[in-house]
């Protein structure tokens, strides 16, 4: 009677931690998103049960029906994995369904995952901290929503590294926020499309082009000193391509 | 002729990824931080040789000595691991390391672990992110390094949830420059001591308290509406105590 918060990182089956891999193999049933990757799910057993919360009928941000259906599980099946993308206490919404588990009486687990906001960059061949470049980072998400909107223009800061996770639709303002906020138009960004899976692809450009980037979305996007830098191979996966206009 | 600078996360052995966890039973050489713990050194292969460059005499605090070692090394092993407590690329100085590295012709792999500025805080039942509380989250080190010193008056931010990694020493200045920055004295913090291990200690009390607090590192400071949230089971480990003076 236990539902275990899950994180599954960032698509590699290989990024998942070792304890993920355990709990998925060992679930009676398991509850994911949409992105969750197919190499990830070939890990569950065979006889448990999968519910794709992002496809089936009336499930998909209906946050209030995927509570009720982890709470009708949570009573039903001993050992439920809710798997989220990247880490269920950043930006999952882990903390919500954590409440109204607890609430109900059902013991939740938390399992950390990695994190896109971190991973993304890194398969890019970026630290989000580099001595001298950064001092530190900031991740946001750029989805507009009513009262939780982030206002960019607060975010300018030179010394420190800017994630955001969902920002591709509003990119443009994104970025004219930011040089509002005195950041430099010529300040380095990159974007990372799908990190970690094997359509990974990586933009760079400057902060003042990014909103005529054609990208699409999962991205993430890295704005700061560090988004010009590319260290390290990260195996076969990442083409790194530059703007060319 | 491969380093890979792999992330050890927080310190349990369970949350290493899958990839972090074959790459150390497969190394010829393991070059690590002083704070990887023996259950994560246990996984090395008995015939592989192991680096404590936080202990070795002349390696402590050296990093120019660490980079000579791992060149060294990378030149005369197949499967070199650099093992590094967190992700590699958040405050580890992978960046730096990956950089010497390719500049001697050395191949580098970078594998992401799960950051303790992330771990600390969700083994201590907080999400750094929740709807309606926190929009997004800033990581930073609170130690003072001539021209990196973060001025914390410019993070004051009730919308996101600060983390401040090695920030124990400096936690009187710390609380001092949010407040002067316009952040409430009575903001939830938390305290996260030693996360992930048997040692894990969590502290709570508000910014105006912080100074007083009797910790000891290293820890997770967590600073924001979410560090008073105690959501989720994380085991046997975490024992939760409040500040009582």
């Amino acid at each position: 009677m236990t539902v275990y918060l899950v994180g599954a990182g960032p698509g590699d089956a290989d990024l998942l931690t070792v304890r993920a891999a355990r709990l998925l193999r060992q679930a009676h049933v398991v509850v994911h998103d949409r992105l969750i990757t197919k190499e990830i799910l070939d890990l569950v057993a065979p006889h448990a049960e999968l519910f794709d919360v992002g496809k089936r009928p009336g499930f998909s941000d209906t946050q209030e029906r995927i509570n009720d259906l982890l709470i009708t599980l949570g009573r039903r099946y001993g050992r439920v994995v809710r798997l989220k993308g990247g880490d269920p206490f950043v930006f999952g919404r882990g903390g919500e369904e954590a409440q109204v588990l607890a609430h109900y009486g059902i013991d939740v687990q938390v399992v950390a995952g990695i994190t896109s906001a971190f991973a993304g960059p890194l398969l890019a061949g970026i630290p989000v901290t580099h001595r001298g470049l950064s001092h530190g980072v900031t991740v946001v998400t750029g989805s507009a929503v009513p009262g939780a909107t982030v206002d960019f223009r607060r975010l300018a800061n030179a010394d420190l590294t800017l994630v955001v996770l969902m920002g591709i639709r509003r990119r443009r303002t994104i970025a004219r926020e930011l040089i509002e906020g005195g950041l430099d138009p010529t300040t380095p960004v990159a974007v990372v499309e799908r990190a970690s899976t094997d359509q990974q692809r990586v933009l760079r450009c400057d902060l003042a082009q990014l909103g005529e980037m054609n990208v699409s979305s999962p991205a993430v996007l890295v704005i700061g000193v560090v988004a010009a830098l590319d260290l390290g191979r990260v195996g076969a996966l990442a083409a790194s391509y530059a703007m060319s206009s």
